[in-house]
């Protein structure tokens, strides 16, 4: 069996404005015949898929009803013999967690024609949207993305002691629900309970919202809001930069403060 | 003093390819009365700088002739004073090494707007045009970005039992010159020698190259090609997919693989 003529693009779609797609993203969605995309995508991204072409949504908001993924990996081979431009539209970068890898390779194994465009991953799209740098010389010289997405009710299974390193900055994708173990952990690997944490939720869109506290505050503070996924969590001194940084004037909640404010006065 | 009505855009200009720009990083280049970049932008974006632009580049390739930093943050505030829209153009993106927030910090501390554009960072960028995904479940459960570039002959100062963790992988960035250290020190720390390794240099675009190896052995490799800056090293389990998932037919130069070409014949 020789090449397909036609070819499925993984396309990084970014954290969410659709300013964010790169040039070469926007090109291959506008030209679109077939574009699969899931929750993860924001719809301002999706209105731009021209009309005309096939939509095909494999992801809903309960975890329990997502097409499974070898089901999304065939899907892609099988569309590409019916149409020329087929998009798979995956939220942030398809090779930073996301699982573009797995459908990549099944397209490669299955003689597809394949190309992969990246995407603003989720912590620069919000770092730059909230003014918290990823690092800062002196205040953070390493970067960690770890998963808080374990298996069901599965404890997390992190290597914590070396997680827990006030020079570095932890990004915990889709950690909402794994956060409370995420902090107590990480307090009991030795990491201050006072290291500044932001969560942000809906980055980058116009449904963004935004809390700073404390590694020790944070779940208690989202406890107490009703942010929805996607929700990324950032972890280190960095996060202390926000007010200074904040160029676009954002509010902050900053529920579960109480430590810091405590040591401010004291 | 009241804020400026100008304003400087800190832009990430992504690894190269200017097909990697976003649409708003691309709108604000269009637009821009003054450009300030150095050497990590390539070229082909600075091209897109418009007629008239005021350019000014602030660094050459020798480490030894950059504008020192202090120099750049005052430069940019003044600038700010004359021209309505300037763009701090810099590679990758502005807050992922690179000492964006810098730069931002003194804008804020001297009253000058400001706005951040996130831009594709090279490890995303060379990820997708190697077909090395940074995560793969089951092989690569979390990323870790962390910069080589030491002190002039200092030891780098890195926590390499931490480092040493198969299920991770690691993304140097400015490496080259540190690479040896790097590898005889996560070897002593435990990471096997056998561990694919990457180094690409000038990633994404037409001057690309790409060599794999182990690694023991990507320092020697690296010795008998010519590698010139920017250099990026990719290390972990998932080198190992980059034959499979290589779309671009990219061929890699794989200088030193002796230890793994032993293995598989034995």
């Amino acid at each position: 069996m020789g090449k397909t003529k036609s070819c499925v693009y993984l396309v990084g779609a970014g954290p969410g404005d659709p300013e964010l797609l790169t040039r070469k993203a926007y090109r291959v969605l506008e030209q679109a015949d077939a574009v699969v995309y899931d929750r993860l995508v924001s719809s301002e991204i999706v209105d731009i898929v021209p009309p005309g072409c096939t939509r095909i949504f494999v992801g809903k908001a309960s975890g329990n009803h997502i097409l499974p993924q070898d089901q999304i990996n065939e899907l892609l081979a099988k569309l590409a013999r019916t149409n020329r431009t087929v998009v798979r539209l995956k939220g942030g970068d398809p090779y930073i967690f996301g699982r573009g890898s797995e459908e990549a390779m099944h397209l490669a194994r299955h003689n597809v024609c394949f190309e992969i465009i990246p995407g603003i991953t989720a912590a620069a799209g919000i770092s730059a949207a909230t003014g918290i740098p990823l690092t800062h010389r002196g205040i953070a010289t390493g970067l960690r993305f770890v998963t808080g997405h374990g298996k069901g009710d599965d404890d997390l299974d992190l290597d914590w002691r070396s997680l827990a390193d006030p020079s570095t900055t932890l990004v915990i994708y889709m950690g909402l629900a794994k956060l409370p173990e995420l902090s107590r952990r990480l307090i009991a690997a030795g990491l201050s309970p006072d290291t500044p944490a932001a969560a942000i939720a809906n980055g980058t869109t116009a449904q963004q919202r935004q809390c700073l506290s404390t590694l020790e505050n944070l779940p208690y503070a989202l406890g107490d809001l009703d942010f929805t996924p996607p929700v990324l969590c950032l972890i280190g001194r960095v996060v202390s930069l926000a007010h200074e940084l904040n160029w676009q004037g954002l509010s902050y909640e900053t529920l579960g403060l109480e430590s810091l404010d405590a040591k401010a006065r004291a």
